[in-house]
Parts: structure tokens; sequence; C-alpha cells
């Protein structure tokens, strides 16, 4: 169901983003593992199977950056926006991921 | 901002559920070892500072259940009530969790 795949990227995206603006801006290497860990886990349990392989692919060709926050928000910017380009959406200005989807919560 | 916590509270809990309504219905132990693990470090991840220390908590107190896809769904709907209970939101009712996190996506 398409409206359902939709509806449920829009909050996974939403969660995604503010889960790297709010990484740490000097992480440590626990933390990096962590979140690379994570992101890797996550493309195996994303419910929309056909979305699953594709990021799995995207995260193989252009790997988690995890050395600080800025780094990380760009990069999940940069895959966004590569699923973007693919569903022939508007590509996303990534200069303000940071107050975007800064929660502050 | 409570405002933001709530927006990505609700978006958090869908991508959530739908994970748990699309798990295996007789998971591997790999698939257990995954989904145990991803909702560990979700805990870790999750930018809102408070609720992941009492998520975390609540992880502790209530172990992920990955036997089957029923028997996660049902646990995942048990955590969200506990936060509902904290919260003083009303209790859902779990009969119904499968059906509606169905996202056939
Ligand atoms: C990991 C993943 C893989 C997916 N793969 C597929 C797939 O293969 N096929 C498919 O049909 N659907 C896929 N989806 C769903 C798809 O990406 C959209 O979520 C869905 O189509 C709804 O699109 P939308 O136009 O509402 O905007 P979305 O892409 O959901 O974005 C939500 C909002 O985020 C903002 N945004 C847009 N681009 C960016 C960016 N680069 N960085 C930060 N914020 C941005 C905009 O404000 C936008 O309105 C996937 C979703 C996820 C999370
Ligand atoms: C892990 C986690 C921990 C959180 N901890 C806190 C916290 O400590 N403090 C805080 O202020 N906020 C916390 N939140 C946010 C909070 O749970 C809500 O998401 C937020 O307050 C918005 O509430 P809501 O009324 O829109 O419904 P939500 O609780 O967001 O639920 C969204 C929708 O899911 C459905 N639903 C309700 N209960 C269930 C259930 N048991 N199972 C399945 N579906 C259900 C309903 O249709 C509801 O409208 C947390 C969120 C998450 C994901």
């Amino acid at each position: 169901n398409a409206t359902l795949r939709a509806e449920l990227g829009r909050s996974t995206w939403k969660l995604f983003h503010t889960i790297l603006a709010r990484y740490p801006e000097k992480p440590n290497n626990l933390e990096r593992k962590t979140l690379e860990t994570f992101i890797q886990l996550f493309a195996q349990v994303y419910p929309c199977g056909d979305c699953a392989r594709h990021f799995t692919g995207l995260l193989a060709k252009y790997p988690p950056q995890t050395t600080s926050r800025k780094a990380a928000a760009l990069w999940g910017c940069d895959v966004h926006n590569k699923v973007n380009e693919k569903l022939h959406k508007p590509e996303y200005d990534c200069s303000k991921i940071l107050t975007d989807y800064d929660c502050g919560c």
C-alpha cells in the first residue's frame, strides 16, 4: 500500500534526521559504533522490504559518516536526497539540516 | 520544546509499532538478536534525553519479547501503554495492534 508506505517514510525520516541532528558534536568511539550499528540494524528491520533493500545498497555505497554531528547530519541529508532522486522528488537543501531538525527536546 | 518532543514521539511510535507488526511470525535466532539489539540501540540514540532514560528503565523492567510477531507487537503495545500511563494518556487496546499497524508496504 503506497499511502501507508509514504506515511511510514515521513515518520521515519523525521526520527532519522532528528537522531543525527542530536548526535554528539564530538562523539567518542563507543558513540560512533553505537550509531553505525543502529543504522545498519535499522536498514534490516525497516518494514518496507523494497525500501530496505534499496537503502542497504545506499549504505554500502555511502557509509554513514560518524566523526561529528555535522558530518552525520549531512550524510543523512545526502542519502535522503538519493532516495528523493530515485522517487523523482525535489532535492532538499542540506545547508539547513541542523536547524530544521533541532528538536531541543 | 514540548511540541517538537510530541511530534517526534508520534513519528517514532509509528515506526516502532510498524516494525514489530512486520517482524517475522517465526523469527530465527539471528532475527531475534537483530531486533533485540536494534531496540537497545534505539533507546540509546533516541533524541529526547528524558524519554530515552525513562525508556531504558522500561526495557530493563520489561525486556523485549521476540519469540514471534504477536509477542513482539504486544510487548511494544504494553511498553507504549506504560509511557501513556506516565503521561496520563488513555490506555490503548492492544488487541488491535497487528491490524492497526499492518502497513502492507
Ligand atoms: C530509509 C527509507 C527508504 C525509503 N525507500 C523508499 C523506496 O525505495 N520507495 C518508495 O516508494 N519509498 C521509499 N521511502 C519513502 C519515501 O522516502 C518518502 O518518505 C515517502 O514517499 C513520502 O514522501 P514525502 O514527499 O512526504 O517526503 P519525505 O521524503 O518522506 O520527506 C519528509 C520531509 O522531509 C524533508 N526532506 C526532504 N528531503 C530531505 C533531505 N534530504 N534531508 C532532510 N529532510 C528532507 C521535507 O520537508 C519532506 O517533506 C523510503 C523511506 C525511508 C525512511
Ligand atoms: C520511546 C519513547 C519514549 C517517550 N518518553 C516520553 C517521556 O518520557 N516524556 C514525554 O513527555 N514524552 C515521551 N514520549 C513521547 C510521547 O510518548 C508521545 O509520543 C507524545 O506525547 C505525543 O503523544 P500523542 O498523544 O500524540 O500519542 P502517542 O503516544 O505519540 O501515540 C501516537 C498514536 O499511537 C496510538 N497509540 C497510543 N497508545 C498506543 C499503544 N500502546 N500501542 C500502539 N499504539 C498506540 C494512538 O493512535 C496515538 O494517537 C516518548 C516517545 C517515545 C517513542
